[in-house]
């Protein structure tokens, strides 16, 4: 039997390499129109990337489990606890964004609030059907 | 509002850690009775690996995302395009996993056969509910 | 293999018998306290209530399809089919939530706020993980 | 068991015409091609039957909270408990074909053993995606 591939349109970044520590951003640059963003402003930034790495820990630990030949049923195990951790940031974040960028957006009004309702209806939509 | 935990009970392996090339399981030292896994008799591993190591790629891209303060939303896409790739690999793995593992089992017929039909459902519940 | 009861805490209620038509809420008895209920101020109450009926009527044609003994898997085909219909109604109902009676809540601030964006995250957890 | 008639207006599920009730399978009268159907040799028909009668009873319950124009937020959690009890009738259904139709194809073996693996593989990534 096939392995299915990812459905057709899904975004695949290319993201392999990080770049040198030195490019990354730092306290020092921040962009002053990112100050908004729920993840940074509810100093959560530092959960997420501790969560995202142990993440990365896990994909790594899956490809050592293939690498082995460990048993199919653990593997599915560990891949059903890796999308559930997964879960949990995307969940952390929509509460952040829904807290402060479209809370913010509502409280000003107009256009720009019903933009992002629509908008942050669609992703909670791309989550619940993922 | 608080990040939500993964729930409990959530399998979350340390495994930040990839042991030294050396010690990673070689052709020579691949146990006789791991023949029979799936992934492995139909020559689907290395397919598995280069899935799992552009998965890792995610990750880390997730991270960079984070620290450099994107959207939001662009990040739980990001999110979204990942769970999607994992469960394509837990479904590959699951079909190769009936193909082979349950198929002959199920051939020798016995407590085994019954043994490995119960887990397989177990493990399909769980990707289902995850 | 025994069929998997509904996971523990699922309410489950007893709503098989549908109160007396005089019984049900008329245009003349709606509380005031509901006018800002989003699915009723965006006029969306008859589309909610057509799409729930045809999702009552898929599940006595699978009752139908379980009498008649069709094929299990062209049950299974049938219960994903009524599974997206019932994530769809989900999905716009917890839109007209978000636009109005959360948008609201924000506009008029303080703990109602908080409470009602903190409400709606754990009914969008619920969502993505059922 | 007989099947509740629909209310009138009630629109007409895409399934097929019900058969005059003297066709309907009795025990006397199962066709010998359905024998090997898993919810029925597994003696599971009638806990299936009861179980969507139930979910049948939710979708009317869903209908009355929307017509008494009930709190959004407790309609999703009503719709979240009738898709868990949908999910956990697919899961049962899905071990029954498992255990009975395909491991039976898995014994004869040849093309329709491969051909069943195959069919449920795919009707488990509707459930997965669903």
């Amino acid at each position: 039997m096939s392995i299915p591939e990812p459905p057709p349109g899904t975004p695949v970044p290319e993201q392999d390499e990080r770049p040198p520590d030195g490019q990354d951003a730092g306290p020092g640059d921040v962009p002053t129109t990112h100050a908004g963003h729920g993840y940074l402003s509810s100093n959560h930034k530092a959960d997420y990337l501790r969560r995202l790495r142990r993440i990365e820990g896990q994909a790594r630990g899956l490809q050592r489990m293939i690498e082995e030949e460990k048993y199919c049923i653990d593997i599915l195990t560990q891949v059903s606890a890796m999308t559930s951790a997964l879960q949990s940031v995307a969940l952390g974040l929509l509460d952040d964004h829904l807290d402060h960028c479209v809370a913010a957006a509502v409280t000003n009004g107009g256009d720009e609030a019903e933009e992002k309702l629509k908008e942050a209806s669609k992703a909670i939509a791309r989550l619940v059907r993922s």
